[in-house]
């Protein structure tokens, strides 16, 4: 070993040990650019927009990625209409930058730009922070590459109205929200955190609620915030995914062993980080989901997997705590609730132990799965499983249906290969 | 048969269609004597308390039932002190009348009065109403017996804010508040809705939240109003009691058949009704529930059962849908999820049919417990099982444990027994 650690198996203890110890906290909603320096751009110095996924270009970006760029240029207003947009982003002025490495995560096509207000999540444990933009909502959203007036409207309104009264709110939390108790509560009621996070949004929504009505803001304002929040069933999950960011990136601070410390999508590849091999990606050609379509549209239509939402899985929800959600798993075309059983325990099988702190009714109270392990990954050519939306291929028409995806296993075996070599292995 | 029913099962499938065809919705808060015309005395005439279970007398009463007699007369203004009240409770100038007989419900001791507000919830299908009092939170309640002064504040804000503003919110929703709809989303969400109520309550505030910000109301008692409906876990309780009885009175409309419509305890007695029987209570001694105690307490300290609560069950919900609430489970001291599993599936045996309007995830989408067939009990001699919270026998300490209990087959065995003679089997 490289490290401190003589067996693989301490130095994975010591990754989940971290996962274990972490205590993530929503603290506080700001723009982007203030937490994030990379897009605190200067004037005339290059513009930045964070994506989904391992690194990618403009040009290898599928259709609802590119669209959520062009969305993101028109809302900062660094163009007046789409063609502007589109010449200003292929003309090689604007770099991309993956989420991850900035301390972010994003939905779907991921696109974060400087004034987009950010959850700011931090891990009290080991004080690093995580950044994730808010939820808004179904139909045509960013995320999925829209990008017509009535989505740059909402973004505006996210910005001005509800990204500033939500972080004073959260503010006004001595010690801010707990994010551990949230998920606890809500894994008791059905929600998964990756499909479904109504359980969770709800309980969020009783935490803010109360406190929302003696905050010191325009009651105009006030209102379309409560009414936001009480629509928006899929609110949690980007806390979620902040959350799990900030619990994944303290255990990414042991760089030794085997552990699956990141998973993402950016529509071309899928890309894995595993502990021993810090800040490398190992990637491979991205899947397209399995699962349901709304009714009109099928499979042809559907964009390959894209979101850094696998960091839920890579946490240990999502796909991985399917039996937490019998009821997701009609939602996702995977079965009834033995189905829900089946994939649970086929993914307790690739990971390491279980995490006693969130504690699932539905497996008998048995803990979420903790540590998904590359080198049973590899051994046993059974992947994590992802629940995902799907992204129709063409940008802003939006979600067209639900279901699963796995990434790719050559990921896992670059990873173990290269991690093997590291430790001085050959051939 | 004394009846257009060929067969008990004819009449059974009868009662059962009501029970199916029922649509609840919340239409209203209102005090309880503009609705219930026995409360509502001309001066001078006997006053009246509703009380849970079946008839009563006052001298038959334990000590929480009385304790919330004496917290009524107080709150009425009947009386000055605790000694005026006792004064006047045992003077027999207080009629006792069980809540069932007009068309109410009540939790534990299920004291309600004149000036109580209640919540009103139509049957759309067949046009009949029910009324149940509010959840007042936990902690020392009324409904356990305290009366204390912080006691009887509460109930005149209830009566002065919570119900007002409430009831405004929810004339201001066209045609009500479907009571169905909240039940299948929250029953996906673990909640059996007698012990568990979290995630319908959350589901509730979902709806009145932002209707109640943009109500015509002082922002202090808007304030005020949700904050105590985002800390009242139970609160969709007493809805889901008042609609179980309107739904249970629809049913009891088919006098024919042997399908239970009324389950109910007064501390004393266990009573039911079953629908050939009509309005005929059938009694025995009151069991003291099974549990888990709060720190300090034992079964030495339990009051038999009370409460009309048990109407949840009566519908087929409560301890009938163990398995959608595996959390519950631990918390009343019935083992995991399989225990859980185990119960549903034994109720589900004395039952007529399941519901397919409540699919329960966890059940494998299964529907609840749907129509409970007293000839069943009697055969098998398995009785409901009920989940309920244990009172401290002596007024005012309140809650000190949760459990479950079943009713005496010997209510059903004379059900059986008196239908059998009115159709005309003699011996």
């Amino acid at each position: 070993m490289t490290s401190e650690y003589k067996t693989i198996d301490e130095a994975n203890q010591a990754v989940i040990d971290k996962i274990l110890a972490a205590t993530p906290f929503l603290m506080d909603v700001v723009p982007a650019k203030s937490v994030i320096p990379l897009l605190d751009q200067q004037s005339g110095a290059k513009k930045v927009l964070l994506h989904a996924g391992p690194p990618i270009r403009w040009d290898e970006m599928t259709n609802p990625m590119q669209g959520s760029c062009i969305g993101a240029v028109l809302f900062e207003g660094w163009a007046a209409d789409e063609d502007a947009a589109l010449e200003l982003l292929t003309s090689g002025k604007v770099a991309f930058e993956p989420c991850h490495h900035v301390g972010a995560v994003g939905p779907m096509g991921g696109i974060t730009s400087a004034n987009m207000p950010v959850l700011v999540v931090l891990n009290k444990t080991d004080g690093n922070y995580a950044y994730c933009t808010m939820n808004e909502g179904i139909g045509a959203v960013l995320r999925f590459g829209a990008y017509h007036r009535g989505v740059i409207e909402r973004l505006r309104w996210m910005r001005d109205v509800l990204g500033p009264v939500l972080g004073q709110v959260l503010r006004g939390i001595e010690g801010g929200l707990n994010v551990n108790v949230l998920v606890t509560k809500a894994i008791a009621m059905g929600d998964e955190f990756h499909q479904r996070n109504i359980a969770a949004s709800m309980c969020f929504l009783k935490e803010i609620a109360p406190r929302l009505v003696y905050a010191d803001v325009p009651q105009d304002q006030l209102r379309e915030v409560m009414r936001f929040l009480a629509d928006t069933d899929q609110f949690f999950l980007n806390i979620m995914m902040a959350a799990a960011k900030a619990v994944m990136d303290a255990a990414r601070t042991i760089q030794a062993g085997t552990i699956v410390t990141a998973m993402t999508r950016n529509g071309s590849n899928f890309g894995i980080r595993i502990s021993g091999m810090g800040d490398t990606w190992f990637t491979a050609p991205v899947n397209t989901p399995d699962g349901l379509y709304f009714t009109g549209y099928s499979s042809a239509d559907a964009n390959p997997d894209m979101g850094d939402s696998a960091i839920t899985e890579t946490f240990g929800v999502g796909g991985m705590a399917m039996i937490a959600a019998p009821a997701v798993t009609r939602f996702v075309g995977s079965g009834g609730f033995g189905d829900a059983l089946a994939t649970s325990n086929e993914m307790r099988d690739i990971c390491i132990a279980r995490n006693p702190s969130f504690p699932v009714p539905t497996w008998d109270f048995q803990g979420i799965c903790l540590g998904i392990d590359a080198r049973k990954v590899v051994a046993s050519r059974v992947t994590p499983v992802i629940n995902t939306g799907i992204a129709h291929k063409q940008a802003g028409i939006g979600q067209i249906g639900a279901g699963t995806v796995h990434p790719p296993v050559e990921c896992f075996d670059q990873a173990i290969s290269a991690y093997a070599e590291q430790l001085g292995f050959t051939g």
